[in-house]
């Protein structure tokens, strides 16, 4: 997959309309940053990586929106458009990165023209740098796993999840280029079927031997030995080495402490917080692998769609 | 619910058709126990005591169908009868149990009048017995849980698996009963939905408090302290205490044992099989508490029909 979840071309933001895949390949293009967080909302682009850039990319707008003619007055619109984009996922730790990265740089620039010129750049290269981060990481998870493997994952840390090559999926892109024969199980990964809708689409396009199995079935697959290993992504990764990740994450975790099945997750240092701790956050639950700090909004929401859906 | 999912009436057999629900109550009525095994297996009818049951109304159709006359001739007709309907679900021991006690029955009747009658009797008296059964379960089980207490269930074992009344559901209908405020966490079930379509469903219908929720947050909903307890049905059960059951259930018991929260499984007397080891059937699994026997063949469907629906 070469094409990008996120770009940058003629002053405008393009993504991949994520929600009308695997159906449809449709690219959205935004020059107002406001219609950046919209699309974070509404699953346009997800992924914590995907996120961080893309609000880099918010900022990249912002500034060729304000009107201001004075470096206090865009200062001051950037930090309204961050808040703005912050606000679209507040738990999501590569946003929160992505914003500050792109505002430390506007502060430290002299002149509009300055700021204008780096912030933008900035964005830009953060995108480089996470697919360049990716294939890193992806030569070094590669080394967890041998020839003929079959490794489970949970949710969507692809290509479709980074701005391209992905996080657990660059992992196993890392293997199939060093000629090792692998194959997949993806979760489905209810509610939003990450797992079906993009990681089985992603793996089969890239011509991967993927299989998708209901999420009932990790414990199955498990204990009939079908599983060699398990990698993931991240939403937020704590110097404690707690992982928050998509809601069943730590279901996955659990079975495959039970079996003795190695479970790795995947994760930029973008993906890090170093300061927090487990205690700070009311939502954060014990166990060595616990569910991303949002899961409760989704969880809830997923309840009442499930309702609407079958009522 | 007073309705029976599985009743006798004017030599005929009438289903609730199960895979109309939750959108539409809808009965069917078979004379020909051929349509009584395609029910079966097109899951018009499920749960191992419906199952067990629906075998045995069956078999009362074959002896109404049996053109033979003589008594080696209808036990012959019987015999092929019992043979269709047992291999619509081969590894289900209660309607391996239904078939047998209703072809004990025939064997031991006189003349062919007295096979007609004494089967179709018998049928109709199981029927009955399912009812009365569930209710004493429901009984006992209900001092297992306490007032105030949420449950969490898996797949259907509501009235709906049974002829009525239910067996998981069968103690939480009790438990209602007996006035205790109860609450029910439902697992969705996928990839079917029995417990989005049937356990919400029903439950919804009784007036109990029911929240359906995603099979991916069973953990979540654990480690959060938000379940009491645990209670299943049964397709299985083996002398060493090995219990079968839906795809899934293996997970949910792996995480009720992380988090010391008890787990049940309610099942009547001819859901157990103290006759076979677990080393006797390949598909069984390591595990205090295995998926059913039969999941190899669903599993591997609804692999086809995910990637059927997300192509």
């Amino acid at each position: 997959m070469t094409l990008r979840t996120v770009d940058w071309k003629d002053n405008s933001v393009i993504m991949i309309d994520q929600t009308k895949l695997p159906n449809e390949l449709v690219f959205v293009k935004y020059t107002d940053y406001n219609d950046v967080a919209q699309a974070i909302r509404t699953l346009v682009v997800r992924g914590a990586p995907a996120i961080g850039v893309s609000g880099a990319f918010g900022m990249a707008l912002a500034v060729l929106q304000s009107k201001s003619e004075t470096k206090e007055g865009l200062l001051s619109d950037l930090e309204k458009a961050k808040k703005t984009l912050f606000e679209t996922r507040p738990t999501a730790v590569n946003l929160s990165w992505g914003l500050e990265v792109i505002m430390k740089i506007a502060k430290q620039s002299d002149s509009i023209l300055d700021i204008k010129e780096s912030v933008i750049n900035k964005a830009k290269q953060m995108a480089d740098d996470d697919v360049q981060t990716n294939k890193e990481m992806g030569k070094n998870g590669a080394e967890l796993f041998h020839n003929n493997d079959t490794i489970m994952t949970h949710c969507n840390a692809g290509a479709l999840a980074t701005v391209g090559y992905g996080t657990a999926l660059g992992v196993i892109r890392a293997l199939k280029e060093n000629g090792k024969n692998i194959k997949v199980i993806a979760t489905e990964t209810r509610p939003v079927q990450q797992g079906s809708r993009l990681t089985a689409f992603e793996l089969k396009n890239d011509g991967i031997d993927v299989s998708l199995i209901p999420d009932t079935a990790v414990g199955y697959t498990m204990a009939n030995g079908l599983v060699n290993g398990v990698v993931v992504g991240a939403d937020r990764i704590l110097r404690t080495g707690h992982v928050f990740n998509k809601i069943g994450t730590y279901q996955v975790a659990t079975m495959a402490k039970q079996h003795n099945i190695p479970f790795y997750a995947a994760a930029p240092l973008s993906t890090f917080d170093l300061t927090s701790n487990p205690d700070d956050a009311p939502e954060l639950i014990n166990g060595i692998i616990t569910e991303k700090g949002v899961a409760k909004v989704p969880y809830e929401e997923s309840i009442k769609k499930l309702f609407q859906a079958n009522d």
